[in-house]
């Protein structure tokens, strides 16, 4: 298997790869293409009338090109905010919302948050794992291949480790690659919310060293805003994180700008997140620290809240991504796709900065931009056919999931046929 | 197959019938039920511990019951507005305004409605048959079981009736309940731009008595607004409507309100749908007229324009519906359960509120409230198995598809398993 070669054919190929690209073609589209590739990487791709048959004399069809030659072609999708760690059941409260409950009621009552970190403290790791694993299949259903991870709902050292110890089974267990948040800064424990100074010194000084000790995790995060962790907290959490080896990542002016992307971007950290009241000065430090602009409009549209200034971030050249932010309070929604329907409709982003954004740029903000996020030669061979007639077509008819087949470095991870299209032909026609 | 008695069991029967209301369970939720059913008729719904097995000793499940037990049914959804019938592609026209071209722009190179007035007329019957069917089958997979489906995209007497015959055709080819609207007067035709009212009187005096002497439609409908018809020609296309025994409805006071919703009350109309800027003398015209109100949040979110005033409306006390719209230019989009999305996020229905709204009141909307939009004795047994723990999670958890099986009269017309579950066991345990 590792050593075979295979071939897809598509009527686009969206290959999202700059050698391909035009200011008239910006992601890089190849019409009528044949994509060559073996379980690693991706080996050539081109026009089907180009193909170098005697090149690759062995390859054979991955799915039989008459099911996919029509079809449109992407680079597998990339997720790279999610909280998918976590358990307890808030749909009830989201209805007492909408009743005309307060959430200070609610809290009181025992809601909120707070439900979730009791249920997810006192979920055992196998029944988080059935939760987080069936809640990654839908993300893989909708087209998305590689997911950042976070934990953050346990708060306390155990529930944290357990956690992340979810997630490494989870990369086990899927062939979906997952990337690992550490996020014990989601928010200030109830135990130290008097003193959320000794909560940020006992972060950097024992359970940050004690997660990148244990290899669970590949990045920290925190949230900086107004009632969680201040710019300054902000930054000595992440100093610690990447003093110990982690990558680091950071929300920012979600509901208030109070310096975290100034923090971000002088950290250079890899992704700043949320932004919907980002200032001109955080515009200038993501620039100035390279660091990708994360956006998430289903939290925007859930909690309706204004969208955060796509354009302008856009114009200021600052690489943009767009994810879900999964989460039980905020965006209880796995669908990538949604999030790219609310870039177009409610951001005013163009089909083909919404693609890059959730490829290339998501890659970006995950620091994968070297295997994933386009179909370059070289890279990972994870894409997703679509059944659609062009790419615009993906964002115009709206709520509609299109993907028909999922693959991951030449395996088929994922169909909606009822029979796996398998035919492994050795002929080029 | 017809005389056969069938079970189906689920953790909560979504009844959204008034004789199991109450205050505190809005939607007559039956916890651990089962119901039986014929292919024709619902025949007793209640807890599985009151089933009267010696009443029902021929009857077997449709499905496994520990494939349904822990899940929820809701009656099936029923999606009043739709524009199923036209060709033509309009996704790059969707790119380019995005890229800032202007509408009028888009208009002057012969793109906007005219590009699929073109090419509606252009298509054989066959083409537009295969196209609209693909759309109801994507509206079947989201739950819809009774859609209403308008003509109006061919605007000429000859790709009207062609249209109208498309409908009758899906009529046959899917086991759905498809209503047929006659909509020549959606847009003023280009052959008559100099003229209205030359249009209208051959709409009251030719086309309309021609359609209604067809049998190819139940409704007429008519877009009353500024710059397509106005009030008084909009009541004179109604009442020769009625005149021919068609049932009417109207597109009212979207862009602007200029006396729709009052013609509706007057006439009685079925239906008044979009009222993104209804009145207070709009709301009483309906309350007056037992006129349903229809609202299509999907397409107030496509043009970014202000959600009609769902709460005033149900304050009212007036019977209000949800449906897509589902339309090329507007709200390219079969997903009723988005809308149901919508409806809770951006208009604060409540579930219990949205869920009425895409059953019986969809149902008063369509004038099948004898047989569609409850799970109560005597209806059509028409229902969707979701995936969900309970009603609630149907709107929290958003931009996920949980139809699991789609069953019209007692035939599981719609699976997501790869294999149907038919097991008919002839024992209740």
């Amino acid at each position: 298997m590792s050593d075979a070669i295979h071939l897809i054919a598509a009527k686009q190929l969206v290959t999202v790869d700059e050698t391909f690209g035009t200011p008239a073609n910006p992601l890089g589209v190849i019409e009528d293409a044949v994509m060559v590739f073996d379980a690693e990487k991706i080996l050539w791709v081109g026009e089907r009338d180009r193909y170098p048959e005697n090149l690759y004399s062995d390859a054979c069809w991955l799915i039989d090109p008459k099911l996919t030659e029509d079809k449109v072609i992407l680079p597998g999708l990339i997720d790279s905010h999610t909280h998918p760690v976590f358990a307890g059941d808030r749909a009830k409260e989201f209805e007492q919302r909408l009743q005309g409950v307060s959430y200070q009621e609610i809290a009181a009552n025992g809601g909120g948050i707070q439900t979730t970190v009791k249920a997810t403290r006192e979920a055992s790791e196998e029944e988080l794992f059935a939760l987080a694993k069936k809640r990654l299949e839908r993300m893989l259903s909708f087209g998305v291949t590689s997911v950042e991870a976070k934990s953050g709902y346990g708060l306390d050292r155990q529930s944290e480790l357990k956690s992340l110890r979810v997630i490494a089974r989870l990369q086990q267990a899927l062939q979906m690659r997952i990337v690992p948040t550490y996020m014990g800064a989601h928010d200030i424990p109830d135990e130290y919310k008097a003193n959320p100074d000794q909560y940020v010194q006992r972060l950097c000084d024992e359970l940050i060293p004690e997660v990148a000790e244990s290899a669970l995790a590949e990045f920290c995060d925190v949230f900086c805003d107004e009632g969680y962790f201040n710019a300054e907290q902000s930054r000595a959490i992440l100093q610690a994180a990447q003093n110990h080896g982690l990558g680091i990542r950071i929300h920012a002016d979600e509901f208030k700008a109070i310096g975290g992307c100034e923090v971000a971007g002088d950290l250079k950290a890899a992704s700043a997140d949320h932004l919907l009241n980002i200032t001109d000065s955080g515009i200038a430090a993501l620039k100035a620290g390279e660091t990708v602009a994360t956006l998430l409009p289903g939290t925007a549209f859930y909690l309706r809240l204004p969208y955060a200034p796509a354009k302008k971030i856009l114009e200021a050249g600052i690489p943009l991504a767009l994810a879900t932010d999964f989460n039980p309070g905020s965006c209880m929604s796995e669908n990538l796709q949604l999030v790219m329907t609310l870039a177009c409709l409610q951001m005013r982003m163009t089909p083909a900065e919404v693609i890059k954004a959730v490829t290339i740029q998501a890659a970006k903000a995950l620091k994968l931009e070297h295997q994933k996020g386009s179909l370059a030669l070289g890279k990972s061979p994870d894409f997703v056919v679509f059944d659609v007639a062009n790419y615009q077509e993906l964002l115009y008819h709206f709520g509609v999931n299109f993907v028909e087949h999922v693959v991951i470095g030449a395996t088929l991870v994922h169909t909606t046929h009822a029979r796996p299209p398998l035919p492994c032909l050795s002929s080029f026609d």
